[in-house]
């Protein structure tokens, strides 16, 4: 028998592998001499990673997380490691479409009648018929785009480098004063810092709303505070530059601002996406046949 | 030529038509003896629709709205009269779409949270996954329906009469105890009045969420009030019983319910598709075709 450890129970595991549970919460095992296969529990921070140092008869590492800088430099000559990329993306695209639609139909409005008890009608901007720039074309933008366009908003694809349907970004000043809403999903790092700055803000017409569930640093917030403050744009952010936002920053406060704390990828979709990840690498595991997502 | 009168200025007209603008909102132009085709404009009482009997050598009323009760005995015998229907569909869909994505992905917390400058992550549930009762399955439910399943949501679908891959009602109380998300889009009338009342509702599973964007009446809302006070079910209501809602009402003030006030209709999506039926429409007048969406 073949050991793994593996960070849930309720996993179909090949009858050829011999299945222990450590969930990253609980003391591990004492016996990991003979582990081969080890799945990190998700985001239980470094205990988890260091215990791999215990497991000698090791070959491959499954982590849950798209980025694993933090596993990689554990993870012994020879041994594979196999990340969690996709498994967050519905989740990401899915708050995505919630910022929008909270923005386009006046959601923060309705919450603030409500807390006062007022009944009073008006009408509302909406998806439909707006168009989207998709900034980031990977597979959470492609994940959006179907939403969108189930929605009938039209839908106008940018990436790093053009291809066929997909405008590069070095378009993007051409593009961005015909935009109704801009999102954002392009990763961190130098490459992206500022790629909304005061120029493209300001090029963005009267009322237009800018999304961003990649990273905060891609937009110049103090350049995003000056445009919502005078109430010409307006913003639905996920993540910003810094975080955590402090208590005082005029951010918070900004009436055509809507903040949630990078919390678009913790959502209930994540688990059974996980588990057949893990249900398809045992069984890959088990068969000899080489893994899915490994990094390097 | 032939004189038509019309709510907007923007629109594509025949050269045999000859067109006044009247928007419901200005005084109406004295010359209405040979208008033919009239366009009654948009929510703007009935003044508007007393017009019409100035118009005698009127042949055709065309509505922008779906229900048609205060123009019908109003427009003589021989002159045909057309409905709105559809137009005001993807709104609502998208209304019930920005609701559930709000309670799912639970947005009057980060609200809260921003209120109070507070960073604060936390896990929520999902919309992907959820297994979504759609009650109703007219074009908003379809419209809706297109939405989820490019979410990834399961999608059962009940309507008055059972139909291939469509439950009928009265499989309804089997299908509610598997249900995460009820979403409600049944009209008015004596037929639906209740149709989720106390025993309805106790078979939901704990945590369900209960969507109404068809009519308040279809809720017991004492019933309701009796579960979401406990926090066992949560609600996203866009229709309620009574509207409007009194300030006093106890639904307003449960943490677990999201009040907006019958707005899912009025959003900007209307315009375009409203100009769009009124080209096609004044084209089928020019050449003599038959109207659509004529009743009676």
């Amino acid at each position: 028998m073949t050991r793994v450890l593996l960070p849930w129970s309720d996993l179909t595991v090949p009858p050829s592998l011999d299945a222990t549970v450590y969930d990253g919460i609980a003391a591990p095992p004492d016996d990991l001499g003979d582990i081969e296969l080890y799945v990190l529990p998700y985001d239980r921070g470094i205990a988890p990673i260091e215990l791999i140092g215990a497991m000698p008869s090791l070959r491959a590492v499954q982590s849950l997380s798209t980025g694993v800088d933090n596993v990689h430099p554990l993870v012994p000559a020879g041994v594979q490691l196999a990340n969690g990329r996709g498994l967050h993306d519905l989740s990401v695209a899915e708050h995505a479409l919630a910022l929008i639609l909270a923005a386009q139909r006046d959601l923060p409005r309705w919450i603030r009648q409500q807390n006062r008890g007022t009944w009073e009608r008006a009408h509302t901007a909406s998806l439909a018929d707006s168009r989207v720039l998709l900034v980031g074309h990977g597979s959470i933008g492609k994940a959006i785009e179907r939403y969108l366009l189930a929605g009938e908003a039209e839908v106008v694809r940018v990436a790093r480098t053009a291809r066929d349907g997909v405008h590069g970004i070095d378009e993007l000043p051409a593009l961005l004063p015909a935009a109704d809403i801009v999102v954002l999903i392009v990763p961190g790092g130098e490459g992206t810092r500022g790629l909304l700055g005061a120029v493209e803000l300001a090029a963005l017409p009267d009322g237009a709303l800018v999304v961003n569930v990649g990273r905060g640093t891609a937009i110049d917030t103090d350049a995003l505070v000056a445009e919502v403050g005078t109430g010409r744009l307006r913003a639905a952010l996920d993540v910003v530059d810094p975080e955590p936002l402090p208590p005082e920053h005029p951010l918070w406060t900004e009436r055509t601002v809507l903040i949630t704390p990078h919390i678009a990828g913790g959502s209930a979709s994540f688990h059974p996406r996980a588990k057949r990840l893990v249900e398809t690498q045992l069984a890959r595991f088990a068969a000899g046949e080489p893994l899915l997502n490994v990094v390097d």
